[in-house]
Order: structure tokens, then sequence, then C-alpha cells
């Protein structure tokens, strides 16, 4: 159980865990960890002999306009809750280490990127897949965890991972939810109590959706006009984006094949606080 | 001695090389192999355990007007060479296991990527960054050789290793020249006798430019338009770019500093045939 701050010493420790053929798994995270990062580090740690979890709050992946300044930290707690879980290291870098003077280097997924969470939030995925690349590099691990609240993100990694050849494998981890069905976000925390009730929008919209599915709908302007009357319905909610597309290019579709992997998934906000969410029907992503 | 094919395979050698603590020299071609490869394979030779070269003619660092089809080809040529000198396993993938279907993730270097050959041929660096990158992911080398011919190409691929905290030291070759003082380049072959002659006129332009500089001189405009003079007197030359820069943002100069590398790099067209070349002074890229 230890911090890690300097990048030289995890790349040396990793290359030492490397050598001696032990299995490392890697969580990346922004900190504020909640269940479901811990459902990451305890996956993590059923399946490797050494877990690293990193916190890195990257100023790459959020827009001018958006929350970079509050988003929550607190290392402390953040490390204790980790090691509960079985993490063995933590790694913490620095802004200046990660981006230092001159930074210039970025990878981006074409396409993929640009949809979605992608139009909404230009450049996050730019920010998200670039930071990703560097600290799969500095870590290099067996296998990386992501959970799959974040699809469009596991989806454009694994894109990543697939074509420069990445020597990881990307496990995606379900989606925890809170008992009522809010799916669980370091962002929740900046909810009222009535924004808090009115973000059950984004499962109430899903179920809907699925229910609907299960008898037999497959007609995605039926499954999307009827989630959009879900979200309506609710006072404090605005929907930014709601989308049904295939899982390999994203592209939306008409109609829900039988036998491809299907993403459903969502953006509201619930006043200034942005949440999103999803549901994978006929297989997983 | 032995060709590989398959990403796989080259993947497993070298984990399998990693894991026996050899260290692993890298020499990434496109073919087409002269004495300027063959120093960087004996570079290679000198400082590593295992040396492999790649032999792949990347598509994506050529424009759409370039020679990607006549680029010459001869993998068995470049392999018994490679192989007398010392090289230990060539791979040579095939387009399609590089680019496989859907491929649509690029590294880039923003910034030092669009300048002196990047103004002239938009998109090659993103294409050589890219393939370095993955190459680099699936050899995982201690070390890496490339050419200063290649000079801003070199630039770009220390920024992206140090930004992206990739585990590899660059190493740089100095230029291999005929004893007439061309610098060696796969394209040599495509010019007439004539053109050869004149050909001569990048490296007379440099010389004169030192000649210059060692006599005192420090005013950029001056020395590129002595420069230029040289060029222009070579009636089957065509200057494409000429310039004075720092090393680490590629910045044209106004004057030399004495206490900073200074890159002086040309390109010039001979008919159809584009040829470059460069000089540092104060130093080394």
């Amino acid at each position: 159980m230890e911090i890690i701050n300097r990048i030289p010493r995890m790349i040396s420790i990793a290359r030492e865990l490397r050598s001696e053929k032990r299995r490392i798994g890697f969580v990346p995270t922004m900190g504020a960890l909640h269940e479901g990062h811990l459902e990451l580090c305890a996956r993590a740690r059923e399946m490797c002999d050494t877990v690293i979890a990193s916190v890195f709050v990257n100023p790459a992946q959020f827009g001018p306009n958006e929350d970079f300044e509050k988003y929550p930290r607190d290392l402390a707690r953040d490390a204790e809750l980790a090691f509960t879980k079985g993490v063995d290291l933590i790694f913490a870098p620095a802004l200046d280490d990660i981006y230092p003077e001159g930074f210039s280097t970025y990878v981006t997924v074409e396409g993929l990127g640009d949809r979605l969470e992608g139009a909404s939030r230009p450049g996050h995925f730019r920010g998200v897949t670039t930071v990703v690349n560097k600290l799969l590099n500095i870590v290099s691990p067996h296998f990386a965890f992501f959970g799959r609240k974040d699809a469009q993100q596991v989806i454009l990694i694994k894109r990543m991972v697939r074509d420069l050849a990445m020597d990881v494998e990307i496990v995606v981890v379900p989606i925890v939810r809170e008992e009522d069905g809010l799916a669980l976000s370091s962002r929740n925390v900046y909810l009222s109590a009535d924004e808090r009730k009115a973000a059950l929008v984004l499962k109430r919209a899903l179920d809907r959706c699925r229910t609907l599915y299960n008898g037999g709908e497959r007609d995605c302007s039926k499954l999307i006009s009827s989630m959009r009357s879900v979200i309506e319905s609710e006072p404090l909610a605005r929907l930014d984006y709601l989308a049904i597309t295939d899982t390999a290019r994203l592209d939306a579709l008409d109609t829900i094949p039988f036998d491809q992997p299907t993403l459903i998934s969502l953006a509201v906000f619930l006043c200034d606080t942005r949440l999103i969410d999803n549901i994978v029907l006929n297989g997983e992503i």
C-alpha cells in the first residue's frame, strides 16, 4: 500500500512486477471514488496479482465551461477506500508530469469520438484517449478495468488498444446503481435533493425502452420518442441527447437488429449537472 | 534470422526477449535499404542483444499524389542485407494487419507536425507517428534507431515518446552520404543521370551555409538567401522549402543563437523526385 507520485518510479515498479511475471491489473480513475470504482478494483483484485489504481483529474477531457475546477478531489479518502478494496498501489501523478512543458502529442479515435458524448463535449475523448494511452504506457498492465457506464469511452479505448496494438486487455465492468436505480457517478454529489429525485428519470427512460423492447418493439424512432416523453415529463430534466446505435461504429439505427449488440445511451442535464446512463441490448460492448 | 509477418507472433517473441532481459534494438524502415539504414542496424548491433528491423511501406505517410505505388519494394534483398549487418529478426507485417478494417486511431504531434515537411506533405507526420507508435508497441524495444536525415521526423518521434511516456530510448544516427556528398535516400533511385548530378545542389547549399556560419554570419535571412541562390543556380532543381529553425519548436529564427542547436533544412524537387537534407549547427537534435 503506497501512493506513487512520480512517473519514473511508477514505470520502474511496473517493469519490476512484469519481470516477476506478476499479472498487473489497472483501474484508472479521476478519484472521487464510489462503489462503481470499487467494483472495478474488486474485479481487478480477483483477476490479478497486483492492483494499481490511478487518481488523476485530467484537464484535457474537460471542456472550457465544464467542472474541472470544482470536480471533487480527496486523495486521502480515495486511497483509504481503494486500499480497503485490495488495491496495492495508487498512482497519483502531478499535472505537470502528465502534461509537461511543450506537451503536444494527442491520440484520437476518429469518427467514433465525434458522436454522442463527443458531439456534446468537443475534445473530451481526445483528452480521454491521450491520457489513458499515457497511463497504460506507464503502468503497463495486463488488464485495465473500465465501467460500462461510460460506454462510448470503453468502445473508444478498446478501439485504440486494438488499432495501436497496445499490449493490454480491456475488461468492462457492469454499471453499479443506487438502490433506487440511479447510476453511480462522481457528479451525483452536485445534485440538490430535488435534482437527485429527478435524476431517476434517466433510468426510467431506459427501463421504458427495455420494456417496450421485451414486448417486441424494434422501431428505434418509436423507442426514442417514448423515452423522450419520459424525460420531458420531468420538469427539472433537460435532454442533451438520446441515441440508439450499434456498438462498433456508433451509427444511429432505424431498427434494433436481432443479432448485434445495441447501445441505448442518453445524457440529461439536471440544472447544471450533466448525467449519462445506458443499457445494452442483445449482448455487451 | 527469421522474417516475421504476424503481429501476435512478433509481440510474443518480443515479450519473451524482454523477460529474458535481452536488450532489444529496433530499426523501423520502409525497406529499400541503403547504407543509411545499414548504419542504423550496425549501431543497434553494437548497443543491443537482439536487433529487429521492420520493413513496412506505410501508406498513411504518403500523400495522395506521392509515390506510394512506385516506392521500391524488395523484401528478399532487404532481408539479406539486414541479416548481413547482424539484424536478428525482420518484422514485415501485412497492410491489413497494421490497418485492419475500421482502423481509426491516430497519434499526432500538434504544431511541430504542421511545419516544414508537414506543410509540404499534409498528413505525412500523422502517418509516421501513428505507425511508429504501433510498431513500438508491438516490438517493445529498449532502443529505436532513426537517421538524422529525417530530422523533423526524429524531433516528432522524440516528442511523442516523451509526451506519452513510451518506454524506449530514441537513438539518432548521423546522415550517411555518397562520396560526392548526396545524402542516401531510397528515393535516389528515381533520379536520372542528370538529376543525380543536379541533386548535389542540396549539399552544396548546406555547405555554403556552414561556410558562411563558420565565417561569422549569424543573420538567417542572409544565410537563406545565399542558400537559395545556390539552389536557383541549378536549372533542374526547384526549391520546395528552406528553413533555419530551432530544434525544440521548429520556429523560424532571425539570428542563429550561440547556445542552442539550430536546424538548417531544405527540400528540393529534381523533376518529380523530392529530396531532403539538413545540417545541425551548435549541437545535435
